[in-house]
């Protein structure tokens, strides 16, 4: 069998995006024993590439997700990725060829709960025409969602609901959602909805139109108005449940503030900078849980490809790239004027 | 009926010990219809009573725990009430006037979980010769530990067994327990190794020898030994599931890194001072929880009186004082040079 070569989009170091190569000639690579093949007919554009490419991850040293040894160069990215099933390896059945699939980005650790390593980070990724992956990771999805509009769920939408588990939303629980017009904000806001809890989304002023689609209660402009007084004037509470932060930064001990007596507080980033000051008397005084989530389980993911499949979680597609155009999508992620999910299709 | 007179600790304002006042002529409180008289024995000294005192639990105001305007003067404190009933209310039961018993200091709100209000700080406590206290607040004890020994264990052992919940602690983990010396410390000590956790104990050095009697892994001395390479030198391990810490401050941070993947970090104090900064990161990568803890449930309560009558946990008496020696003994116990409680014999 000659060696059938592909296009890529190749990380050769940490740091900008002169690090990102176009690469045209590499191998299409062969899966192994339990992997499958996938030619990829789209791959989501997240935040965690572009920190993994600026190494931002480590502690005064450039460094992926899990740590500066387990990560090498040259190295594909592209955690969402979507396609079909081309070719499987041994232990695999060949009734999976021709199989469409969302992909699990998550390869754990022993225990079967924690991400060891993340197809797209630790292992080679969806900015490319193919891709190898464990056969378990590549789930099933049947839906009349485009390709590009696929790959704008597993990622931010797996995180999303680990999130919602971590904290135990249930129905009629108010939840706060910061940075809500963000891909996993807006996916927080979709999957709180689905359990029935009411949502207030802080977001940036100018977004709020997007949000119209949404079943939201309330909606605070943030930097611009108190939280606290929205939602005592406009929904006549004194505090929420639930806080889903992917923002971070200052305002942390302002969410606290917001909690009730007993208040869960969740958060999976810190767009606004991970260093957080906090009076530790509020996080005991009032008896809260704050709960630290990264990506999601097995389970969380086939939740994610079930409401998909059932129509029951809407794409938010912003823009969609060809592969050489990653740069340029990542750029127009940066100016954060989108709502929804950039996506390249290879 | 003439009104009988009593002995009290009085506290008259907020600040220092010149607003505990000795009063020897207070009536004898009346028992509400649902409430008992109790002639109180022994109550234990906490450090809440200081830091109560000195308003310490305000942002910028001096303050009592449930806020500036839920604290009134004059005030009797004293959380480890110990005595026998001596009246009932109309509503209980005649039989039980005669029994000894142990207090549980938790008023709770109406979903029966978080104290709203405690004996001893909304609502007068111990450090008199008489109090009433919520019938049901008066928990039967049979044990052949004196009053001054019985009077060392409710507040810090149900705070520190509804950390252990909160924390889910399960036989064969290992916790790190910080303050090890202090009352919540050595209690998490007895209660942790009672669920057959593998218990590691930060210390000052020169508490070493108290802490010989307990069934202890590791043993670290605070700021002059680095906790990682002691556990891991020692005991064999990179990291633990749980930590119980009552000291925060600046070590939190180290803290969390001692925390293995999916780890859980519980708190029900900040004896080192409560402004804590953090790396947002370290939470959400490596998938932690953070648990604040304050008292306990009536539940925690009761599984501390069956451990104490069935004798499993061992009363640490550090030392004994009568009611008019209560600055004394509030001095004493601010020198930290002490192993267990202190208590008052009015």
């Amino acid at each position: 069998m000659k060696t059938e070569t592909m296009r890529a989009m190749c990380l050769i170091g940490f740091g900008g995006t002169e690090n990102l190569k176009y690469c045209t000639d590499l191998p299409v690579p062969t899966p192994d024993d339990d992997e499958v093949l996938i030619k990829v007919a789209a791959c989501g554009v997240n935040n965690t590439d572009i920190w993994t490419r600026e190494g931002a991850y480590g502690e005064g040293v450039e460094s992926g997700w899990q740590g500066e040894n387990a990560f090498q160069f040259p190295r594909i990215q592209g955690f969402d990725i979507v396609g079909r099933i081309t070719a499987v390896g041994k232990q695999v059945s060949p009734a999976r060829i021709g199989t469409r699939v969302m992909v699990n980005p998550s390869i754990y650790a022993d225990d079967g709960i924690y991400g060891a390593a993340y197809i797209g980070s630790e292992r080679d990724g969806g900015f490319a025409e193919y891709t190898t992956v464990p056969s378990q990771n590549a789930l099933e999805i049947n839906s009349s969602y485009s390709d590009a509009e696929l790959a704008t769920f597993m990622t931010s939408y797996m995180t999303a609901e680990h999130m919602l588990n971590r904290a135990e939303l249930s129905a009629n629980e108010t939840i706060l959602i910061t940075g809500a017009s963000g891909g996993v904000g807006s996916a927080l806001i979709q999957l709180a909805s689905l359990r029935g809890a009411r949502v207030i989304a802080v977001i940036s002023k100018g977004k709020e139109a997007a949000l119209k689609q949404f079943d939201i209660e309330g909606v605070v402009f943030r930097g611009e108005q108190e939280i606290s007084s929205v939602i005592r004037k406009q929904i006549g509470i004194s505090c929420v449940e639930v806080v889903a932060d992917i923002v971070a930064g200052e305002q942390v001990e302002k969410l606290f503030d917001l909690l009730c007596v007993g208040g869960r507080y969740v958060t999976a980033g810190a767009i606004a900078g991970p260093m957080v000051t906090l009076d530790w008397r509020k996080l005991y005084l009032k008896h809260l849980t704050v709960l630290g989530a990264t990506m999601g389980t097995q389970a969380d993911a086939k939740q994610i490809v079930a409401y998909v499949a059932a129509g029951k979680i809407k794409p938010l597609l912003a823009g969609s790239y060809a592969l050489d155009e990653l740069i340029q999508a990542q750029r127009d992620f940066k100016k954060k004027k989108h709502f929804g999910k950039f996506v390249i299709i290879p």
